[in-house]
């Protein structure tokens, strides 16, 4: 195990990341590993957390980056996966955040997801121990308490990282909405990572009419790509947003709206567009603040609004099985940009701040 | 059959009702009946549409009342009750509103309460055939579309009335809200009548902590009869009931809120109050408005906001089934006003929106 | 509307039907409507009827055909369709089983398939009032309790047909299996129409491993041609299928079986291809007679084990968009043997009988 | 922490336990602890462990028991319970199979109950590492992997024993069913521990009709005290049984069944004694042995027939919830026998197995 691993480290909101020598722990725990990084990919997180739009008290120094893959270079004593499989030097793995085991939500309700004490790399300073656990690292360890999952070789490494956050969020998203039935019409709000991903999940499941609604004009055309029948820019009212809907649905709406883009105003869409008896599943949102929401209308139509978090490590297991079965269904690929090395993560994440790339890839190992 | 009845007539909102002779269908279409109202109860909608609170275009002149009971005095072919039972002059019957049979909620959602034909009282002019459909008359034409129940000896005339709206609205929500596991938290919104109906099937389900939020301080004291075991007014500040909910629920929140009040603002509190998981039914709400819902905390904790409409006849079944089943365990006739007759009815309505009753009974055939 | 009209009649099991000419009920009721019958297809159950392996007391004279669709030559006053479009001379039009409306099955359960007074094809005597209401005649009956269904230009007249019984019975199976999570393993017991259509449908649901167990070698060729990964022949042991099974799917077993066979014995089958948490819809079995269920494994591995019935007017409902949103995604037409008239149903069920055609194809208007 | 302890261990099957001293790890691992045994309650399987009806290769010699709770007497680092509570010396606590959190029934069923590693006390040999983990002894070790619960003050000793296998079989029986609505008609097969627990449930649930069917008398008069309104012997013959259920259903049916019996030949009478739509969840089943069941009425009436295990830490919280919330509700003690020290656990054994206790008692620390 090296002893310092080489990071871009945020410092300062909105500033470059740093490259920076940081330490590694010596040694790995029982249940643990430490990796290289042989891939991270970005997502819209990582950009709110380098601007500063989301923040946490004490958060920096930070490594960003919480989707990622990596090699396994050491581990403690009987490091397994999630499926029981011993974990050796040499493998290639995934993981998720890490949960604690014992709090209400672990034992009680069974959903890692609302651990007490769920360990996220953006709640990981780069200047206490275990250092560095971020993806935009050369190195990182991986704590006993983080499922593993080792990967099969027909999932590239880009989309195994993009498992780590945003397609298991679709996943997850799709678990709460107990699932899509065939021919079922089903609205996707947001054309970034999550709401393309939406439609290619919900294209693959059978649904009816898919539409995907978003900006720009480049990524609703990746949405058709990747399965939408209609999509719908951000350019005129809310009203011609929902009849539009209306007009592809045999005015009925749809059975399913997705929230993947959780930009204000969204949820009075979303009610408007759903089917009588439909779903709403609200991922994208995030805030405090409230938003309107027509419950008059969930009343009349006796929707189901459904909150939905980001999955743990059986909706990454999913999300990995579902790119191995529909790996030639659709044009994965055209989802992330050119890998760059830690040295180009800040225009990275400048660019995708400007809409410009819908996932950049960092390859820390490149040069 | 009579050729006419004597009915309390809403000729202009806020004005009282005008005792006037209507004309009764002339016979009998096969499925449909006649009957002789022995008790109507009145709802909070009732209120509403006496006030002009709620009002259509084109109502007037109106029969209010949709929570009544009566005894057959004519049918045509063929009347049945929902169970497959012929009807004969004499018995006792409930029934629904009317459902057409033939549309995308009846036919393929197979939810009645999704009908786009369904027809309520307050749809039905008193000067239109078949002029009298409401409760606040002496003689009613229940429609062949109507679904009838024929009522078994151990449920009172005013419960099986109630059941009509009040009490089939909360089995619904209940269904919604798939059931209730034995010991779960719950909170309800409102000390009405649809609250203190939920109150009770909560306390009969089984739940653990029962907490009802309302006012005035005499229906938390009815509540606390029929079950709740925390009480919370309403002259605090939102959290301050929050912090009573919590506290109650030993931090966790309720697996269970139930908006039974409707009132604007009380879908932040629900969403505040709800444990981890929670369902929050919105049964109360109504008018177009949007109300501002923190869904980052829908997000946060994976709540489900279910919508919750009136009821079917099945409700209805189930409601009188609840109320023979329960019916010593609750004093039910604490929901209950004295009895007026017609010419009592405006006051019955008056005294209703001052909460100086929560369920008004009229018995048209009382002098 | 003629008076009379051409059809094959079941006198005696197991010999010719018999052409004859039948009474046709002189007028409709409100809400009936009588059609030309422009196509009919055959089911297992025809056959069974015809060969007397089925059979009821007092059941003949029958006119087989359960699966039909025609183009209305009369109809009654507001006559509708299941959507509440009227219907007119000259449209096309499925329908679905009688129900009754005013039983504990259609208003409490809403569940049209527990309707105490279901009306099959089967159960109408050819010489009882309305006579013809079967698919092998020129004409037929379609009862006001009897939905139906106006149906689209792009779903075939053999499609619509098949909704009526074959494919309306999958799409209700996979309901009752509460959908289909996209990646699930399944198991099709059975690669006869039921089980073809069910691999389609499988396969369109985006399910991961799709396994279709059956024979001959000509059933299980379409079945991959349905999207079948892996199919099974009847020749080897149970314990060989569960063990092809289980290395098709990493030794988990399926998460949901169909039994579309109903063969004694495939059960048991079921039960052990399933894997932990599985679910195993039962569609197929007929008979009164019990099955050897591993009821310890069904423990052991907390299975579902669901029955489900032929479905209602929503089940085909959506099997007619179901085939209209997958028509160019699979060869339907290769479920379908080429059409012959009224003349030529003997042989056709005599061939159905011997497993030569999956689905007979009847055109009673063909010499 | 003693070196050693007192336990009562099976040495051969069908002869009385023999008290010996067994060794005690010497020290606690991280996560585990070591209590005294202040209580511990038997179940069938004990009697079937004992009897040798149930055995396995090599697992002699054992100490039985596992229903129990103990006073904590020592702990390794960083023990705590399911809620993440710290553990100390002196607390009660109760604790639920050990599982191993890296299997696939650990992490993406996320069920507990389908961990591959699974530990019980009966795979747990006494003259193996940590040789003493059963509950007839005075010192038990509860390892890591076993979830552990702080116990509340007003649930006694032997009611939360019997939660650590029977009540939490009982919760988890019930989860599976998705709960109960209100008024719903339950079949409880069994009148034993199980039995009654389910009996008592479903009443605290709101149950309607709650019919208990076993033997012999005495335990029939206890169900009628938890709550049966209708209990039936085992006298006659399984269609009168049915006969019965119907009688006291309205000719319906029970909307829930719940074999807590295990009995050959229960299954067919639970199916034909299930209402059309209804539940039948498959508890006490045991043996490889396949059942017969009568599939064409578990798909005539759209049953579900589902497996239920015994529950995990889940189950047991809500066991130990459920028992405080309804205290005062039934005469809980009445399920349990005088307690008798390990020199009388041979005796106890011997007595349940003539079905002379419900649930016998040892405390260990009894001379
Ligand atoms: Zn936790
Ligand atoms: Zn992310
Ligand atoms: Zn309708
Ligand atoms: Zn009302
Ligand atoms: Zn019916
Ligand atoms: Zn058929
Ligand atoms: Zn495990
Ligand atoms: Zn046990």
């Amino acid at each position: 195990m090296p002893a310092t691993t080489r990071a871009a480290v945020l410092r300062a909101h909105g500033e470059p990341l740093v490259i920076e020598e940081l330490p590694l722990p010596g040694e790995c725990a029982p249940g643990a590993a430490v990796v290289e990084v042989t891939c991270a990919t970005l997502c819209a997180t990582d950009v709110h957390l380098w601007s500063g739009a989301m923040s946490f008290p004490g958060m920096l120094p930070l490594v960003l980056g919480h989707e990622m893959v990596g090699r396994v270079v050491a581990h403690g004593e009987d490091t397994r996966d999630a499926l029981g499989r011993p974990i050796k030097v040499g493998d290639r793995i995934g993981w998720s955040e890490s949960t604690c085991g014992h709090c209400h939500g672990c034992t009680v309700l069974r959903e890692p997801v609302a651990c007490a004490n769920r360990g996220y790399g953006f709640m990981q300073r780069a200047d206490a121990w275990p250092y560095a656990t971020g993806g935009l690292a050369e190195h990182a360890y991986v704590a006993a308490t983080s499922q593993k999952l080792l990967l099969p070789d027909d999932v590239a490494d880009t989309w195994a990282a993009a498992s780590g956050c945003a397609v298991k969020t679709v996943v997850h998203a799709f678990e709460r909405a107990g699932g899509l039935r065939p021919g079922a019409n089903v609205v996707i709000q947001g054309a970034g990572g999550l709401g393309l991903v939406a439609t290619a999940l919900a294209t693959a499941a059978g649904a009816g009419v898919v539409i995907t609604v978003g900006a720009p004009a480049a990524r609703l055309d990746l949405a058709t790509r990747f399965g939408a029948d209609v999509t719908i820019g951000l350019s005129g009212e809310p009203a011609d947003r929902v009849a539009e809907v209306m007009a592809a649905t045999d005015g009925r709406g749809a059975d399913l709206v997705l929230d993947m883009a959780g930009a204000p105003g969204v949820a009075a869409e979303a009610v408007d567009m759903a089917a009588w008896g439909g779903k709403y599943v609200v991922v994208g949102t995030t805030g405090p603040r409230p938003d309107p929401v027509p419950l008059g209308t969930v009343m009349g139509k006796q929707l189901a609004v459904l909150g939905s978090l980001n999955g743990d490590i059986s909706d990454y297991h999913r999300a990995i099985e579902f790119l191995r079965e529909f790996r030639s269904f659709f044009a994965w690929d055209e989802l992330f940009s050119e890998p760059v090395g830690l040295a180009g993560a800040s225009d990275a994440l400048a660019a995708m701040s400007r809409l410009e790339q819908v996932k950049a890839v960092v390859q820390p190992g490149l040069s």
